[in-house]
């Protein structure tokens, strides 16, 4: 076979290629104008000009409770010298809101008078015309502009239009965009799908349709479309009947399947092939009868880029209203980050504030990580002309989390444990519930992040064979004088996880080297790894003679993972992740999992509630029935020379 | 008759109010748990925690397209020595997503790869393990929690539980709210009513439904309910059957026909009765089987705070989430403004970037303005042991509309003329839209807006009687030093507005003083008002001698309505005004309306677009279509002593 692709050798910037799609399309043609009820144009966009027919209020009205007078009669009043008035020639009572009795013109409220009889009161001020009186228009004036074209329409502005009189109002119909999957991999998640390997559940559409209908869209979906030129074909030209968007999913890469040009050519014509970022740069715009064509690539970071970068633009501008944008912080990156030159990157950060400064880190990058996106505080766009960024370094983020939710939040960097999404949990459900965020960049990573203050708290179980302690030889080496609270989380137990019934018969680290053995191993400076690496030099085995020593994973379950699929025999890990995937369990260890935590923030109420929640009695007896953990630690200040206790 | 009512002499803060009514509400008991389908659930809270069932990706597989490999096999390969491989022994072509072939660890990338015949292939560098491939769980891992228990579900979260194969989240149910309007005088909008004096279109429940579902609630509206005190009771009873919380619009002031407070003592309890805050004073809080109970102020400013800060939080409270807080910006108030000690204020603001800064002007402070809120783009709140604000004070406000859109918001602040709304929809209809906010407080007004830094334009049309010139002479008095640009925007009509049929036979200035006649003034520093003086100056008339004199308008449609509702027998005014409300009008000058812009802004493209628009033809002509403007000197410069040209 060869290799006959469309491969994209120029890529645009996206504000290019958003304006390239804009000379294009044709919206005074395509977006027509409809009526609709007032009450229901919340968020919708006025068509015309917008005049009040009523004026509010429509009558001189009484602007407090009290009593209407002519405001000359009460000119003598003083105090000490009070004035009395006679119901019906003097004053009238009335309530807010009633309108003013002929012949008065101020209110005087209740609170200043004094009744003498049922007829006759006393007041001891003068008051003066108008005085608490709403007059007519004061609000709104009728025939004047009540809103202008191409507004989009308040919660505010429904209550005006109802006030003026306007039951009805012209508005821009909203854009309707159709969502079409592809792929012969690719489930129908309404099927409920079992993938086998190499097929996806298709799940973009979605993503697509909660952005889409969070912009005004009108979004629909077809079921996934096979990778036959004809079907694909048909069921854009089908899309196209109604839509004014239509976006195919995926097959916009170099793939020899990609047919998402040819049909698009097929069409109409292409606008832009490839833009200038990262993730989403297999992006297609083209033009159809005035209607815009868009193929989406199938990652998922990169789709939504595709989606909010290009599509979100063009469905604003079709629908004259803005685009939107997030409220935006300046953040403190904690670790120096490379980009590629030529490209804008979308960098996905964890965002908390630290001490005084917003502190990010970034998650990882690749494009077909949507987990990336669902655990980042906030996106950060990485120029084209940068080749990256240092560490210390302001950025500008995005958020994509409310700014209170962040105050909330404490970062946790460093190692990986299962009692951390436990804690995650349990904070959550708390009557003030914090928001607990975790990067997992193994045990000396946290270190690094505590030394650069970028974070509240770092996961940490460094063990140092010469003194058999945990944490503080570590700490005494690379954090001098840095204050630390260290708190027990758990004591816990590291094995080897095997598969099922353990089939290659594991017994123990001395078996690593065996030719017959696939290891997986953890990154460099993961305690879990120094721990292996302690128990091979004890074992006198050379950590090249381990296959698989430098395949990598970052955390405890992804380890795990690749023991359950097959693609090692065994890695060391905790025994949660084993227990949780079913897979057999080689004790090698127990060790303790610290929780350091800088003093200066022990009275931050944040970690003030974490502290009391791991003394709970609840939260403990939860970490046990997780299996592999001893609890008699947990919550208390460890010190140094303690060990196991 | 005697005044009996329910005066509210303690309000407390918000906080405490908020606090008061956690503590009575009952939200373990009142909001359930319900299983929607996951790609529906966006917007929804999780009312557990969620762990994943699948993994993503479920196997290792191609990141890039191109061909897999064994790394080792690619070892040897360097540039200028290319190493052959060969189909199915040492590669197998994969596309992006594909499932790595068994026996292969790394992908290269097709463009590095170079083909030599159908079944070989060259490549000149060495891949290393890994490389290009996704491994499985690298997104998500099985069993591994996915979302914490009480978080809100995003557009990416969609994505993550369905790649995750979650079908179904368990979330908590949607708070259910009841909003029953009350009042005899209260008039229900699906009717289309057409009020009488006394009468209102009730329109507070469609604001409150339209924010309520903004927070994620499901809220419902009963036509409303007489003041009948059996009708409430039963209305509020029926609501409480199936709402989580039920909000009883208008009666909760003092007024005499105030039921509220006894029909939620019927049911329940009350907690709160009158809250610390301007406007928003007479909120009710209360409490029947757990659920919350409301007494919403009927006007509609206190309305809308009564919803925001008191509903909203509690609403959040309930459904689990975070009630959502608006972006803020930091302001430069542009006048001083007093508030009331003792009450949390919040001013409306309309705001603008002017220069560097964001600039914002107060708007009217009436609670019964529904426009102070469609009119505002941000709202401050003065604390309540503040006696009012300093003009250049800074002061955070929080933003009702888009930053972006205040980007492009024209700030005018000066005098009144109906061509301003023309332009203010003019400018809307652009490709790339202007938004222009007009603030209106007289000719005089906009002088000292300009002198502050506080506005780009002012609509001015000042009268010097001495020199028989238009605005140049004031600006040497009061501006001095300031190089302004002075553009006309139409020479237009003042005259006085009678009744249609002028009934009074008014014939001109000389009649104001008749016993008979009743006038309708403009405010002080109005370039109509001293328009007006110079007339009565002329005609020998004391403005004492002219009934009406001291009661002021702020806009020639203002002055109008009021000769329309015969509050007043004539104003002076342009002749659009009286067009408008089809009122008669006796001509008295033609005068010049100018937009006075500080020559700093003449580059500004905001400025630059409203001076195109100005000079074109189009425009023009729509304001002569206004009828009684002249458009000569439209869009040209205006130098000293040139007069009306």
């Amino acid at each position: 076979m060869t290799f006959q692709r469309s491969i994209y050798l120029t890529t645009i910037p996206i504000p290019e290629a958003v304006a390239a799609a804009k000379e294009a399309l044709d919206r005074e043609r395509l977006i027509r104008r409809e009526v609709i009820p007032s009450h229901e144009a919340l968020g919708r966009v006025t068509a015309g000009p917008i005049f009040s027919r009523y004026s509010s209020p429509t009558f001189h009205s009484a602007a407090m409770d009290g009593v209407a007078v002519n405001a000359e009669t009460s000119f003598t009043a003083r105090e000490g010298r009070p004035l009395e008035l006679k119901l019906e020639t003097d004053y009238r009572p009335v309530n807010t809101g009633h309108a003013m009795p002929e012949g008065t013109n101020a209110v005087i409220m209740i609170e200043q008078v004094v009744q003498v009889d049922d007829r006759t009161i006393a007041i001891e001020a003068p008051t003066f015309p108008w005085q608490h009186v709403r007059r007519i228009g004061e609000d709104i004036v009728a025939t004047e502009l009540l809103l202008p074209q191409n507004h989009r329409i308040t919660p505010f502005d429904v209550g005006a239009l109802l006030s003026a009189g306007i039951w009805e109002v012209e508005v821009w119909e909203r854009v309707r965009i159709a969502f079409i999957p592809t792929g012969d991999e690719v489930l129908d998640f309404t099927t409920r799908p079992e993938p086998r390997p190499g097929q996806v559940v298709e799940s973009n559409s979605q993503v697509f349709k909660a952005l889409g209908e969070s912009w005004g869209c009108v979004v629909s979906r077809t079921p996934p479309v096979r990778d036959e030129l004809d079907a694909l074909t048909k069921a854009v030209g089908k899309a196209l009947e109604d839509a004014h968007i239509v976006v195919i999913g995926a097959g916009s890469s170099a793939g020899t399947k990609d047919f998402t040009r040819t049909v698009m050519e097929t069409h109409g014509r292409i606008l832009v092939h490839g833009i200038a970022a990262m993730p989403g740069k297999p992006s297609l715009l083209g033009e159809a009868g005035g209607k815009l064509l868009v193929g989406a690539p199938g990652y998922p970071v990169s789709a939504v880029i595709c989606f909010e970068e290009l599509v979100r633009p063009l469905a604003a501008w079709m629908g004259r209203h803005d685009p939107g944008t997030r409220p935006k912080v300046q953040v403190e990156l904690t670790r120096k980050t490379p980009s590629k030159l030529g490209v804008q990157e979308f960098m996905r950060l964890a965002i908390g504030r630290v001490g005084a400064k917003w502190v990010a880190t970034p998650l990882a990058r690749g494009a077909g990580m949507i987990t990336t996106l669902t655990k980042a505080q906030g996106i950060a766009r990485i120029p084209m002309h940068s080749e990256g960024v240092e560490a210390g370094a302001l950025l500008e983020a995005e958020l994509l989390v409310l700014e209170a939710e962040m105050e909330r939040t404490i970062v946790c960097v460093g190692s990986h444990d299962n009692t951390l999404d436990l804690l995650t949990n349990e904070l959550m459900g708390l009557a003030e519930p914090f928001r607990l965020t975790s990067t997992h960049v193994g045990s000396m990573g946290g270190l690094t992040a505590l030394r650069n203050g970028a974070a509240h708290l770092a996961g940490c179980h460094l063990f140092d064979p010469e003194t058999a302690d945990y944490n503080f030889p570590f700490l005494d080496k690379y954090l001098p004088g840095l204050d630390l609270l260290v708190i027990n989380l758990a004591i816990r137990h590291q094995g080897l996880i095997t598969a099922k019934g353990n089939p290659k018969g594991i017994r123990g680290v001395e078996d690593l080297a065996r030719p017959d053995l696939t290891f997986i191993n953890r990154q460099r400076g993961a305690g879990t790894r120094i721990l292996l690496d302690h128990h091979l030099k004890q074992a006198d085995i050379a950590p090249d003679s381990v296959k698989g020593y430098d395949k990598e994973e970052y955390t405890h379950m992804a380890v795990a993972v690749n023991v359950l699929s097959g693609a090692a025999d065994c890695g060391l890990g905790i025994f949660a992740a084993a227990k949780a995937l079913n897979l057999d369990f080689v004790p090698l260890a127990r060790e303790r999992y610290d929780l350091l935590i800088p003093r200066q923030f022990a009275d931050d109420p944040k970690i003030a509630t974490i502290l009391k929640l791991i003394r709970s009695e609840a939260l403990q007896a939860k970490i046990r029935d997780l299996g592999g953990y001893d609890t008699d630690l947990t919550g208390k200040e460890m010190t140094p020379e303690l060990g196991l206790g």
